[in-house]
């Protein structure tokens, strides 16, 4: 096999998600908390080495469907044009995980999911999760899946907090990480935004202080905190680019409804996001990215001066809700302790979204990022396997 | 008198709310509507002339109540510091006058008044309104105020659009005008907040169609709505300033309590504000702000070719609801036609709040506008009244 390969147009195909439980977990908050389950799916074949491992980390409503389609179903998963043969995340070369986050709604324990001792969904009897613990999740399923140092570490927004834990916690298990998009820490700003979703979920007269399973569920107020979302994910040349002033042909007689095209994209987006997230899942993992400080309080060169990882830092110059000045906050920092890191601020106009979108200028960046890795790691590049 | 006045602290002190009251408008939508009060404030004297008035107009929640006290009452004008005896609204020079808009909650007719046929109030009967609309029952306000010409018209964000309204309506009766922080047609972005804060009090179910006077009101939907308004009129930076990353002291047992100062600031805002505020007008007035266009979709320049009065326009570097591209629109086509407009782009870090809280820049800038203009109109620095 050559570096030439010809991308598959059809990617990882057909996928099952898998699930991994464990007793317990100590929390950073001093809880032991358990059984957990933790859903994940992996693409590619991990090699005899155990040495091609890529996990890759989801944002704050993504899963562990990160390629591929599900039996029976029509959606690729939520990166899918990164993974697969000759994709960024080649699969010819690379064993790819991806695993729902801890706290989540589709597949890992949650909020939603029964607790054993009551025989009822958790709601707010869920413990408060932070970013740490997430992380302590992912380790043991690296553990379980018998791999001692992860090729790379992945992530965009959310993903790249999780990054930076690792980094930080765990970083004798990974050779290279990739945090896009990201901050080491909310600002105000970021939080602020997070806590008018929370506070639009929680003024949902179905919310009921989280016990609303087996009931009506909060969906206007869920749907409204992810039209927040959804604005802070875009720019304003964007939205220009995509919607202008155009109005709908929604003439109907009520007086508020969606007169522009933006209105009903929003509506259209927060309506279908009920569909498939939990609104208790949302105020966890939200928290959980507010509270989260990569440093914990201290100068971040004293938590970064042990990383033996090599790094690809991303950022987009449109992204306002995670401001690449974030990013270069973390550049500086790991160039100040010696590490040896690349940055990259790529020219897109898609705000936030970028890291989702900009697959080519990702896929080039990152393709080449993890060839380098692994050529110097494994003295091969990686098609004998 | 001299220029060199003492400003007065005590400002133009106890002050009382009018109302003026008339039959009918004329509607942009074709209804014919009232009839209509708009309740008003003036401070200062008008000259014999009538040529010292100059008009005020507030932004989406503001009132009437531009400066002083109510009797037996503490607070302030939303405006105060800029308007008295030796302020940049100089009292011992200008008339000035400030009026709920219609549609709002304030005085002025809007959604909450008693619809006279019904007896009830309008709620969703009352009709969707323009600033077009909101600036013709002005122009009835100073007509009936016996005042031919305005020598100024100033506002700030939907203040704003108010001014450039009367620039393209009713030019011929203002000398000059001053828009702040403002845009000639919200951008998508823009609408989009605004349909996000729509969504958030629909979506409360105490707003029951707009039918909620009498029952409880859709507070936590408003508050949401507020919230979420607080996010955008402030910067990043300004946010970072005045909150960080500070926790409260708030160590309630519930898991989602405002952890940081940024959340408990916000709550506290949007808990505020729905004591004063009426849902409904938040509905009509964000309508009326995202369907205005100051040109009605023609070219920017061929509304504004008409315009003789000397311009002002003011924005802020930090702004980024109202940014400062916006205001450089209109100065560009007000200078291909030829106007005399003098811009200034302020070096603020208060973000859309700048146009509230510059007082030193605005007083400068406004006042010595505002001077020169009273000079070249009356030949007098007008201390002679």
């Amino acid at each position: 096999m050559t570096d030439q390969i010809e991308q598959d147009d059809n990617g990882v195909g057909i996928v099952k998600t898998h699930h991994f439980t464990f007793d317990r977990l100590a929390l950073e908050n001093g809880d032991i908390f358990g059984p957990i389950t933790i859903a994940y799916e992996t693409y590619g074949t991990l090699n005899k080495e155990k040495s091609n491992a890529i996990l890759v980390l989801h944002a704050l409503t993504g899963d562990a469907h990160l390629a591929g389609i599900h039996e029976g179903q029509n959606n690729t998963g939520w990166w899918d044009s990164m993974v697969g043969p000759g994709r960024a995340f080649d699969t010819n070369k690379y064993f790819i995980i991806c695993s729902n986050v801890l706290g989540g709604c589709k597949g890992s324990t949650g909020p939603s999911s029964i607790n054993p001792e009551t025989g009822n969904p958790y709601a707010l009897d869920f413990p408060l999760i932070s970013i740490w613990d997430i992380v302590d999740a992912q380790k043991l399923l690296i553990d379980h899946l018998g791999i001692e140092k992860l090729l790379s570490v992945v992530g965009g927004s959310m993903g790249g907090m999780q990054t930076l834990a690792w980094l930080v916690k765990y970083s004798d298990r990974i050779c290279s990480a990739i945090p896009i998009a990201t901050s080491t820490k909310h600002s105000p700003q970021q939080i602020a935004f997070n806590e008018v979703g929370r506070q639009a979920v929680m003024a949902d007269s179905h919310w009921k202080s989280g016990h609303y399973y087996g009931g009506p569920f909060p969906d206007k107020g869920l749907a409204v905190a992810r039209m927040i979302g959804h604005i802070t994910y875009m720019s304003d040349l964007s939205m220009v680019e995509k919607f202008g002033r155009r109005k709908t042909n929604d003439a109907q007689p009520f007086k508020f409804t969606a007169d522009f095209e933006v209105e009903g994209y929003l509506r259209y987006r927060g309506d279908n996001f009920v569909k498939r997230f939990d609104a208790n899942s949302y105020l966890y993992i939200t928290k959980a990215m507010d509270n989260f400080d990569a440093a914990h309080g201290r100068p971040l060169q004293e938590v970064f001066e042990q990383i033996k990882a090599k790094l690809l830092v991303i950022s987009f110059k449109s992204d306002w809700l995670y401001p690449a000045y974030q990013s270069r906050e973390i550049v500086r920092a790991l160039k100040l302790v010696g590490t040896d890191v690349t940055y990259c601020e790529v020219d897109s106009t898609y705000g936030h979204d970028a890291f989702l979108l900009e697959i080519h200028e990702e896929t080039h960046l990152i393709g080449h990022f993890l060839k380098k890795i692994f050529m110097d790691h494994e003295g091969t590049d990686g098609y004998a396997i």
